[in-house]
């Protein structure tokens, strides 16, 4: 069986990476739900990862795979979203800064296979720790303006890289899809054909 | 005291790094030494890192930083270099996946301070994580070319994303440099003015 992969999602990132492990696919971005009802770190990722795929899903036709995918920063169990200023980004950064905090990819695939809808849903945990920075560094890497669309306030793949001591897990996953975990799902799902 | 920043290799991907977190530097790349006495793979990335340094240390004039590295891929403390040819390649590929390896990257500061001559090395470590692979698997990946100019056969930043389970560590370290560090290492010598 072969299948056209869908991605559910705006992100430029998600787009850059899925086209890193040669895998073809088209992108037909989600809105998403800004409201979820679980409380674990992954199970948050997991179901706003579900409603991204489905919303796609819902409107696909023919053999297609729709992959949905939600990234959320965590400090001390507490969900650290995209800043809405320049003041709550530089309040996450003096938050997250000399210190290790744990970032949630949560995906979901959906599927047909002969006539049923098929899902899977799973996520991946990295752990970061940021070297100390002082008040002036906060200041300047707000000002570069890289902080402002990404969830906790930095982006690694970015110039926040020389604040970043060291991570355990993915590093793919703090830019936003599990890529490893994502082509070993599919691949044992026979989506890869 | 403002320095200029030379960056002693010719590889691609330092250059990109030490752009990506903003650091201004030209580049003059060493020839570097394959041979190095140390024994310990911390030991031995800093002894040729430290050998790339000198060399163009050694030439250069005013005040200037020069930054030498070298990376090599440890498996039970034997090391992968660089491949010589694809069978080579598939071998340490073989070798790699389903297991964890170690991935050192040794960088050499050397600076003019007052007239003396000074000298900073550090290593990182990273530990990295494979997915098991099946044979057609590292045969394509063979026939990608990616592996070929690469300590270890592989490029983590590259398709083999999708074969990485985990690291510990720093990311950039196993790209070549430890950005996080070595910016660091340079802002606590006063090198960054």
């Amino acid at each position: 069986m072969k299948y056209q992969i869908i991605l559910a999602s705006a992100s430029s990132r998600r787009r850059e990476l899925l086209a890193q492990i040669g895998i073809p696919f088209t992108v037909q971005a989600a809105e998403g739900e800004e409201k979820c009802e679980a409380r674990l770190p992954q199970k948050q990722v997991e179901e706003l990862s579900f409603h991204k795929a489905l919303e796609i899903a819902g409107k696909a036709e023919g053999n297609v795979v729709v992959i949905g995918a939600d990234t959320l920063v965590f400090f001390r169990g507490k969900p650290l979203g995209k800043p809405r200023d320049e003041k709550e980004a530089a309040g996450m950064l003096k938050t997250l800064q000399g210190q290790t905090h744990q970032v949630y990819t949560g995906v979901t695939l959906i599927w047909h296979h002969r006539g049923a809808l098929r899902q899977r849903s799973f996520h991946e945990r990295t752990d970061v720790t940021v070297y100390p920075m002082t008040e002036e560094e906060i200041l300047d890497y707000v000002k570069s303006g890289e902080p402002m669309d990404k969830a906790g306030a930095y982006g690694i793949q970015g110039l926040f890289a020389k604040f970043i001591r060291k991570i355990e897990g993915d590093y793919y996953n703090v830019v936003g899809l599990p890529v490893g975990r994502l082509y070993q799902e599919m691949k044992a799902e026979g989506l890869l054909q």
